[in-house]
């Protein structure tokens, strides 16, 4: 039998990695900082892009795509989304590879060498305006509402499998309106887009808010962001959206005619989630013996395990596996008959354990005398025996248990580490022993704040979309506040 | 009322171009060679690959991801694949921009030069390669069935939308096998998968057969493809299937333990389609109205427009069209709406002509006064009055006549324009003339293969699978040929 998961208690980061790659998730690649994405951990992120499209497409968004190489002057037509880009960027200076006549090596061309440099897109803003700049002129070209689905290279140099990688996988939004109002709807739409699919199809609480100046994005006006929990204690960013006001519009020069004809510029968002998404969905949901995944999510919801000595049996039970596989299917539940006989059944319950497979079957020459079925659920690690004419029903109950009982689990998590201070003390001795989300107040200053993170590497994860007004004091300098805002440590 | 599309006689490549863009499929974006595949466009593409994707799930396939930039080093490990794709490669040499002091532009950072140069993927065995050497010791590991769907980049120095581009969307499936007739076998299934999608769902008719040497993939011990044939009479390859051999294993190293323990190199397979299909559906149907499509691969089927002087009839009307796409949505047929004021119905019933819309409802008093619709079909460019009430029955028919139609119009064009010669100077004349494909006799020598090529334009386009052996001399040096190839002039 395979060797243990690390524990979390352990150490939280060992185990998160060992679990990627265990479960067949992901692993790190030859090129220091990219990782593969394995067949069952793509087969999860399909399922999140399958809800996220649905749900796009459901507001009125159509998928488009943009290239992957942006000219470095683009760049710099943002001010503050070049700095905030510039520094970790893959740069395309050459468009040939040759054999070097001497060394009989393969070295670059000289010769083909750029006139103009090509950055592997950090995120699209500058590409898309560029070409929205093309297709808009007057206020019948509005809104335009766009997705797209693509690869985004961010130099890193620490990376972690899915949490931190120097290529990606994601989705960005990117619309244009005529007014601000209508921007600002769009953003805080999207931010509810994300929060429905964090909930409903990953079980995983979040915290709607918007960030602190500091921690927007290159180029924002307003930053709207949803924060998850992990089991350490620690916040993780699951998905930002972004009010851009007329930045961009006004960086590309992008005017619309209004209905009286005068040129105004043109008012964007943008928004985002990506393959980070697997690392929130691992860490909060998952234990010590490997994966739990929520139901909607899975790649498959069943496992079916026969179990037999003799080929009698394993001809029988084959055909009870058959025979269920059927009607679970019929029932809309995705299922797989692992009959492989070059492993064990205790190697496979262990297999599927680590890979959370949310139930599991199994078939011995016993339940078919019986007409029983043992099913194990993997939330909870409870078996029961059942019977087989009733098994279809339970299991949807199972499923639908759980999807739902994941969040609560979550959730109850998250309020226990949710915690309100009101001195510098206490927030640290908070942040220090029992970690969480820390609900103090601040007085508003980036000073404060960059304090605040070097004295104890807490950051303002959000201000709260609901965060009540309040007045009080600065934990760290006593100067008056109006709200609380959410601090924590962070992935 | 927009100007007319330049017509196929006069220009066809003229004619190609204006149909993408003005059908909103693609246009040229800021970054030379690299296109903006635009909504419409994007829509189709999100049609095949939910087909293609099927169809490989069907066929035992999963999906991963694999990294964007690859290092340099893994390029030169198969020799033949280097020399394939050396010449057109994008080179990542740097990973950081900075601010120039003296001059505040955007530069390079000199001190952040990698010290192995990425190549952004032109194709992406090697990255496989080297990640399937970790996961394959025994035979229990095989077989491996990858599919990716990913951007790739060959650097052009010409380039047309969708047929030849500097970056293009495709999927590349990636197969290791313990034995060679298993790798064989997956390759010419695969091409049979492709062809199934390109004559079911595209109505494209394509030959299937293999490459000769010089036309085969880098890397590649056979090449099989599917070839279709354009309204102009230039062949369009539309997918390929390789077998690769062990060549990939031995740059790699990659091998199993078989049964009986002993090292064994592992055999593979590649195969792809890009979004070069899309140039393939265009140029196979369209007609100087625009774009014609298949029903299965429309963004939508049908679509609605309302005729109407008086408020009163524009809420009739639109009462009418709302009952229509009910009933159609409800016989699984996508439907749009086009209720914008901003529009005359002409200036619609022109856009949604040229966008390829298979069939069009007009609704206007008339209709609604005696229960009658006037339906119009995209690829005979006929309109017809039909009784409400029969319509949905009528539609669903229209729309498979139109599916199978359009393959058979493409068929007859095909057979129409294969013309079996048995001179040079005949050779010379079909293609200068008639165009299409030429069915001839060679003497199997890639030197023979060259002569013709740079005498006439002419490639070998395939060895069909299907050539029956036939005794017979070269067309162009009188030496002994077992069977006839396919000749034509390509995109």
């Amino acid at each position: 039998m395979a060797k243990k998961l690390t524990s979390r208690k352990e150490d939280y980061s060992k185990w998160y990695n060992e679990l990627v790659v265990r479960a067949d998730l992901a692993e790190n690649s030859g090129v220091r900082g990219f990782m593969v994405i394995k067949p069952y951990g793509y087969a999860i992120w399909e399922r999140m892009q399958a809800e996220l499209d649905r749900m796009f497409k459901e507001t009125g968004h159509e998928n488009a795509y943009f290239p992957l190489l942006i000219p470095k002057s683009y760049f710099s037509k943002e001010a503050s989304h070049v700095d905030g880009f510039a520094k970790e960027c893959a740069v395309v200076t050459h468009y040939r590879l040759k054999n070097d006549e001497n060394t009989n090596e393969i070295v670059v061309d000289p010769t083909a060498k750029l006139e103009e440099e090509l950055v592997v897109r950090p995120t699209s803003e500058t590409i898309i305006w560029d070409t929205y700049k093309r297709w808009i002129q007057s206020y019948r070209d509005l809104p335009i509402k766009l997705n797209q689905w693509a690869n985004v290279v961010r130099w890193e140099m620490r990376t972690r499998l899915f949490l931190r990688t120097s290529e990606f996988l994601w989705q960005e939004g990117h619309t244009a309106h005529a007014t601000k109002e209508e921007a600002i709807e769009e953003a805080e739409l999207m931010l509810k887009v994300y929060t429905e699919f964090a909930e409903k199809f990953m079980s995983v609480p979040v915290l709607q808010g918007y960030k602190t100046e500091s921690e927007r994005f290159a180029g924002a006006l307003e930053t709207y962001c949803i924060e998850a929990l992990m089991q350490d204690g620690r916040a993780l960013q699951a998905g930002t959206s972004h009010f851009l006001g007329q930045n961009f519009a006004k960086a590309f020069d992008v005017k619309y005619a209004d209905r009286e004809g005068k040129l105004q510029h043109v008012w964007a968002t943008s928004w985002g989630v990506s393959t980070r998404l697997l690392g929130a969905l691992i860490m909060t949901h998952s234990d010590d013996h490997g994966l739990v995944l929520p139901p909607k999510l899975a790649p498959y919801q069943v496992i079916i395990v026969p179990i037999y000595r003799s080929d009698e049996q394993k001809q029988a039970v084959a055909e009870k596996a058959e025979e269920m596989m059927k009607e679970l299917r019929a029932a809309g539940i995705t299922v797989r008959f692992d009959n492989r006989d070059t492993h064990k059944p205790g190697w496979k319950f262990n297999e599927y354990e680590l890979k959370g497979v949310p139930v599991r079957i199994g078939i011995g020459p016993r339940d078919i005398e019986n007409g029983t079925l043992e099913i194990a659920r993997r939330d909870l690690l409870t078996k029961e025996t059942v019977k087989a004419d009733t098994a279809v029903t339970y299991i949807q109950n199972v499923l639908e248990e759980m999807q739902t009982g994941l969040f609560d689990r979550a959730l109850k998590y998250r309020e226990e580490h949710t915690t309100k201070v009101d001195s510098y003390e206490e927030f640290k001795e908070v942040l220090e022993v029992k970690g969480g989300f820390v609900v103090a107040h601040w007085d508003g200053t980036a000073e404060t704040e960059a304090l605040i993170q070097e004295e104890t590497k807490a950051t303002i994860r959000c201000i709260p979309l609901d965060a009540e007004e309040e007045e009080g004091v600065c934990i760290r300098t006593g100067k008056p506040s109006a709200r609380r805002v959410v601090f924590a440590r962070a992935y």
